[in-house]
């Protein structure tokens, strides 16, 4: 006589606390009884009438998980000899389909991706991995007051948001671009996006048709030349002097012109004012759009710092993206563009297309953080801190690595570019690995840099003395 | 003898209390001196040196101000004259730049996306706008704890994140995924990101060409059409029949099938095994790739909804979808693809390139959330909360607006599709909205339908029986 199934099924009855449906907790106790016999011959099951009167269950429900691990490839029905229940899936129970078959396959564009890469950010901010604010020093206390602040409004929050971004977070936001970049856009201009990365890639979408030439900084920024390149464009390198972007005569016309202006990526160079003046005629002569990347302005010198090329815009053709993934945290996914009036539409169909809207209780916190002041001061703060660290780490690579020079060495932001002896850089790079220490390179279009782009701003001074000690022995 | 500049900008003092930089503070008290003047005559500035005497700031500051306002269009430098403030920005200010000015233009996809236009769900869930969860209903109080518990991580979880998604809620899904749908993906075939929507437009890009037919549902999800047209698809209306997806014997060869097979996006019929084999079979034939987008299951009985299609899958061409914003809330921004193993490094590469990763803090909470056992709970309880207020629309459906039939009515998830007397669908969803009374449409390709779809989910019994009764009076 076969065991009653409450004794035979002892996992059943641990599953019943687990919050699950019937059906799916008589699954979950059929796998792990399968998984516990360890045994790789199928074990016969009781008639699912049996089972359902055992354990009290309808049969409709017996016969419901019965067909979920028939679908699973763990239960196998035999004609006329009952269901058997095996550990390990058999791709034979899946269904057979018939006919010749013929494979899917990758679009043009997904294999373009494929060949471009992704664009991934450092997970963990190694010495010395760039782009990380330090997130040890966010405060955090104040930003989860701001949290228990607005729990009220966590329903709301909750909702589908508006597309353009809430507009307490617009509003602040244009205050804080017109106080600190002299942006005088109004908040009906601004479009709250999860990174810069998104901005670039509706940007693309939105401005490049295939085959569209895009001038880009070289050295620049990887995850925008990629991101163009995905939109089927030719990307154009520019060469960059000590005045920031330097187009030479016999460029191609540009579709469009993508800059950072007030500290080039990664250089560190600023744009002059009369480099400014030649970018934006070249961009009317030829019909282009200019996307300024203001990726770390909020960490310069307010007192030297030129306002945002927008504010030179006479006819709507410069775009500005700003990002909290510098300024407060990656993690948050929040972003933003100031768009010219007649961009607004299209940008807002395609966003609303490609992924609906921006996480509202975040928005809804930065625009508190922003409102209340604490932004400003939070800048202010980290200003100080990065700044002692950059003197910090240029005082150590000046003692122990003096081969290592810092190029613009009175910059500020989150990271530091440093040129290597020529034709050294793989070999230092390879070194540095060795001990331990991350020395991400330059991104170029046209040639190999022997120079490091140094992250400093997530790191102690500690850690950043460690790494140094650690690069000491290195010789070029 | 002019005013001591101290007395003269009176709105120096105040704005230091606000947290800006110097030379924001000084920007900000010129701003606001030039408003209260209220004067349309520009007023002549202290020399910079003068005024950063007298306000004890350094000249460099006062002259970057006076840069910054000059390029807002709110100052203006007359050659040996000094510097002039006036209240409102002047155009005439601006940089002037030579030359004739050509027009920067939108790409042939801009065009396109604002020919298709944007899709904006519902941002209030008013009766009867379709389509969102209760968020009243959602039990904050353990979210906020489970917050808590993670408060520690937070530093971590605010970094740059896997494009792939946090790792534990991979885990924690991909056991809910078998054990609710049947699916037996490992943790490293799902792809975590914002929205259903972002998941269509990777898939749109990652799998069409412009000119490839795709077949859609018709009735359908207008979120998706709009996608695939977006991507220069062709979408080609398949009929629905009580089965589901009827594809008919002369239809263009399809390269994407999209499907909704558990609860048919709007008419609620389930796919057929019959039709299932039949689609399999007929995407093994074009080679073409299958969506399955399983947006409500998770509110199905468990007891007699059939494994999900990718289950029957056997050669990996169907892409399964899932998203947390109709189970938990639209807000999160977090929804899930489980793709076949070879679709991955692709959909990687280009969701990097397209937006990074999704928000860390909330997939750690959700993990906590579904490991814990809630999510269960959950589904559990929002399943009888939707399927009471289902009942009651009916029944108020029955009493008070008999030539109102419904459709699927053995149904269950968050919105009710009803059938109008034909013809009169336009003059009943007018009557409808006079009386205060939204009745969203159904989304055909190629007719206009008499019908609503009624969102009910979000609504109290009180809601939906005050919106019946302001509905009672409509007459067919």
């Amino acid at each position: 006589m076969p065991l009653p199934s409450r004794l035979w099924l002892q996992h059943f009855d641990r599953a019943a606390r687990s919050g699950l449906s019937l059906r799916e907790q008589l699954c979950a106790s059929l796998r792990a009884h399968a998984r516990a016999r360890r045994s790789a011959v199928a074990e016969r099951l009781p008639a699912s009438r049996v089972l359902a009167a055992d354990l009290g269950l309808s049969r409709a429900t017996v016969e419901a998980a019965y067909a979920q691990l028939q679908a699973e490839g763990l239960l196998e029905r035999r004609h006329g000899s009952g269901s058997y229940l095996r550990a390990t899936p058999t791709q034979a129970t899946r269904a057979a389909v018939p006919g010749a078959s013929r494979p899917a396959t990758l679009s043009a564009r997904g294999q373009l991706a494929l060949r471009i890469g992704g664009c991934v950010d450092p997970l963990t901010p190694l010495p010395f991995a760039a782009g990380s604010p330090d997130l040890r020093a966010f405060p955090w206390a104040l930003w989860q007051r701001l949290g228990r602040r607005r729990q009220g409004d966590a329903p709301a929050l909750a909702r589908y948001q508006d597309p353009q971004g809430l507009p307490e977070l617009r509003d602040a936001l244009a205050e804080h671009l017109q106080a600190a970049r002299g942006l005088a856009g109004r908040p009906d201009q601004l479009l709250i996006l999860t990174s810069s990365q998104q901005a670039l890639q509706l940007l693309a979408s939105l401005l490049l048709d295939p085959g569209d030439c895009v001038w880009m900084e070289d050295p620049g920024y990887r995850g925008a030349a990629a991101c163009f390149a995905a939109a089927g464009a030719r990307v154009q390198p520019v060469q960059v002097d000590a005045e920031g972007l330097c187009p030479q005569a016999d460029l191609p016309p540009p579709r469009l012109i993508y800059l950072t202006p007030a500290h080039q990526y990664p250089l560190g160079v600023r744009l002059s004012p009369a480099r400014r003046a030649q970018i934006l005629a070249l961009a009317r002569q030829h019909g282009a759009w200019v996307i300024e990347d203001d990726y770390d302005s909020d960490f310069h010198d307010a007192a030297t710092a030129l306002p945002a090329l927008q504010t030179q815009d006479p006819d709507g053709r410069v775009v500005y993206l700003g990002t909290f993934s510098k300024t407060l945290m990656p993690g948050l996914r929040l972003a933003y563009a100031q768009l010219p009036d007649r961009l607004m539409p299209a940008a807002l169909a395609l966003r609303s297309l490609q992924d609906g809207h921006s996480n509202g209780w975040f928005q809804a916190l930065v625009a508190d953080f922003i409102g209340g002041g604490h932004y400003a001061t939070h800048l202010r703060a980290m200003r100080r801190l990065y700044n002692a660290r950059r003197t910090l780490l240029q005082q150590g690579l000046a003692a122990e690595l003096p081969w290592a020079r810092v190029l613009a060495p009175e910059g500020c932001g989150l990271q530091l570019c440093v040129a290597l002896p020529q034709g050294q850089g793989d070999r230092l790079s390879r070194a540095a690995a060795r001990a331990g220490v991350v020395t991400p390179g330059l991104h170029s279009l046209q040639k190999t840099l022997d120079a490091w782009l140094l992250g400093f701003a997530a790191l102690t001074p500690a850690e950043i003395e460690g790494a140094i000690a650690r690069l000491a022995p290195l010789r070029p």
